[in-house]
């Protein structure tokens, strides 16, 4: 006999669980499709080849690998059985080991199997094409709160054009959900890597562009000081610092910081590289008309943050990041504009848009805001009391009309005493306890219970159903 | 550059796909949820321990390993590392290393993480526990038509009672989800443990009961000479074999095959193991009678059949398996009750009855019988044409109002060709396209046009929505 368990960073979701996170996900899924983004499903199971070397390579430690099945140890070919993995293996390491024993992989995030997708099927999809894909993915790394080995992601891209109406429409999608979810107090920034790219100009050409970014992206983490001393120890000069750090702080609305930015671009010499000046900022100019024509109204919780980085991604546009305020958690949501994602898999040159919201992440938000109303452990809305063999059967036609009429009821299955069968509904959170004991029958009439307020009242069995779907 | 592909067995779900299987995913939800069970999600990732010995030999062979993150040909403890996987170990073989470098394996079936999890929570769940699950499974099986290494299975199980009326619900549960999809020609049949006994017993005792069993269970395909031929080689009487032919042969309808039985098995001098004679019948009787009191009116569509044994697992009492009939498919759905689900994991005792669908056998039914409607690649119902910049932000409004009213809408994002803009709403299966060009703007009004008959009608911009959802 052995003690059960689940393995580290993995979960199991009882019934309330699986309620408060269907009702988050359905929050998104309505969402994705009124922009009409339609459902992708890919394997949990992906080759190796597709996975390896797309997340940098922390990602591929990261990856579960599957072990190939039968005898792995060995190989077969016309009946002649050789040794797959030798001793001289074992000597050279996993790296050698590795491709002999596993092929496959878990899903590691959606955007690979994504661009993997489009690129295989490039023939047959119409572009532009708006997918929405909702589905868990798995990484090795090590667990702690709010970080899981298994965890639920949910991406929506489009590929196929360049319009800035897919960056405006995400944030009228971000913004949707979270308002949907009753999320009101949150944050979606909003930069373009073009901006970046220019500060960077505006800066001389001084050290290298992605130790800027990547320091950059730790302003959160390590504060103006702890970047500052990163960029010094990267040759970066202390003059070129400070005039980051202005054009990092402009201060205003989001117009006044495009204005001021331009301004310190232009004042730094930085060469346009658009029809319109600078390319970053107008497109987020663009990016704000089109949110202002679409009626979109919360513009205080749009912020342009140019010290917005989001890592070393593929990102060659604009990037969003959101955050709930007042709640000690990372990023809820993100994503940004790509230009070569499909790439890697022989498809240059498709330019998409794409963000995802992490549901573990969401879910510890309300949690935590104690903005989940759904307590219950089951959808049951009636129980209905078993007194004998008699009144069970009896019990059974309106069973079948509460069903039929989709209030989700259940008769006790056992002649159990009335009290267990009361504490079974209580403990369960089924709202209503119907009471058709023999009396009851007699009269052709139902007991139902309230069970919240106790309150009682009494029916003819033929008006039961009539009076709960009102 | 890489040609991708995904492995063997596995499929990736476009949007019509996606669509159709929410759909029969939707029909069996609301069904388990109309009946009172309650949702569960366990992880993919199990322990190995968990697994291994809960699925026979083949299981074991068949379940997905993962391999160990990290280092796996190492083992580190205090700093000092020691070999895990030594050659010696090669030579013992897959057996020897196995164990050392995987500890968890892919959900093999949604019973046994069923199981472990009310092992896991007997202190904290209520009795009896309904719960239903919906989820994917993963085997190492050699991929063939109707048969992949990552399909879906939708369990619904109830735990804590012995109660036939469970046995009840669950006809009324398969039958209302066939009916739910339009399968409406199909035959549930059930069968009970106690019967397959009783049989054995009035054979008198010859041969081995679970031969016996496994070569019932493959009546279907090998035929009664097959069968017969398999027993008199496992020792079975020429005689023996006739009487058990008799009694498996018995006609007639539901109630009419149980006196027969009854007869039959007086005849052959089996003991009565119930209070109302021979339990199997009792239970089926019972069961027969529940389902008269709760309205169902199919009973042509239930069969029981003496033969039917459902292989060598643990059920100990009623079993159930449906077919559709006129389509070349294997069940599609199947269960019994068990006596002793958990007592692997330590918690003996615990009754319970639950079955399952496949729901990929039903996609492949509901596909070879034509019965989907819903073709779509796109849950978009509106596209909104874009002449040039100005009508596409003029029609921004509308888009906002279409979808707020939701129905989910879309603005070609770029401002191409009338006619690519048609061609990709055609593509799509989107129903209406709404033109909004300068002569539409400047007289307020939308043309909509009706893909499907080529219909146009005009219509005052403000009242687009009102029209639509109407």
């Amino acid at each position: 006999m052995q003690k059960p368990s689940i393995p580290q960073g993995t979960r199991d979701f009882g019934p309330a669980q699986v309620a408060r996170r269907q009702h988050i996900f359905n929050v998104i899924r309505r969402t994705f499709e009124q922009f009409g983004y339609a459902p992708l499903e890919t394997p949990t199971l992906e080759n190796l080849s597709v996975l390896t070397g797309k997340y940098g390579d922390e990602g591929d430690q990261l990856l579960f690998k599957v072990l190939n099945s039968g005898n792995f140890l060995q190989n077969e070919r016309r009946g002649v059985i050789t040794p797959n993995v030798t001793a001289e293996d074992l000597d050279a390491g996993p790296k050698v080991v590795l491709p002999k024993i596993a092929e496959k992989g878990l899903r590691y995030d959606l955007t690979v199997p994504f661009a993997r997708y489009v690129a295989m099927n490039r023939g047959t999809l119409t572009f532009p094409f708006r997918r929405y894909q909702m589905q868990p993915v798995w990484r090795a790394d090590r667990p702690q709160r709010g970080r899981y080995r298994e965890f639920y992601q949910c991406d929506a891209d489009v590929v196929g054009t360049d319009s800035l109406l897919c960056e405006a429409e995400i944030v009228l999608m971000m913004a949707q959900v979270l308002n949907g979810l009753g999320l009101h107090d949150f944050t979606i920034k909003i930069n373009h890597r073009g901006v970046l790219r220019n500060i960077f100009q505006a800066l001389g050409g001084a050290g290298n562009e992605n130790d800027l970014f990547v320091a950059i992206d730790k302003l959160d983490k390590i504060g103006r000081e702890g970047v500052s001393k990163e960029l010094l120890e990267k040759g970066f000069a202390a003059s070129v610092i400070d005039t980051l750090f202005e054009l990092l702080g402009v201060e205003g609305d989001y117009a006044e910081k495009l204005q001021r930015l331009l301004a310190g671009f232009a004042t730094a010499g930085v060469e346009s590289d658009h029809d319109r000046g600078y390319r970053g900022l107008a497109e987020l100019a663009d990016v704000h008309d089109l949110l202002v024509a679409s009626g979109f109204r919360q513009f205080e919780r749009l912020e342009f943050d140019p010290a917005l980085a989001r890592g070393l991604s593929y990102y060659t546009g604009c990037i969003f990041e959101v955050k709930i305020n007042n709640v000690a958690m990372g990023s809820v949501s993100g994503g940004g504009r790509y230009d070569n994602l499909t790439g890697a898999f022989g498809l240059p040159g498709v330019s998409g848009v794409g963000f995802s919201f992490g549901v573990d992440r969401l879910y510890d938000c309300l949690e935590s805001l104690d903005l989940f109303t759904e307590t219950a452990e089951t959808p049951t809305r009636c129980l209905l009391t078993h007194f004998d063999k008699e009144s069970g059967l009896a019990a059974l036609p309106l069973l079948a009309q509460l069903r039929a009429a989709n209030i989700p009821s259940e008769l006790y299955p056992d002649a159990s005493k009335l009290q267990k069968q009361f504490k079974y509904a209580d403990a369960k959170g089924i709202p209503l306890v119907l009471i058709l004991g023999p009396e009851e029958l007699a009269a052709g009439v139902v007991k139902i219970k309230i069970l919240k307020t106790g309150e009682e009242k009494v029916l003819p069995i033929g008006e039961v159903v009539s009076a709960l779907t009102v």
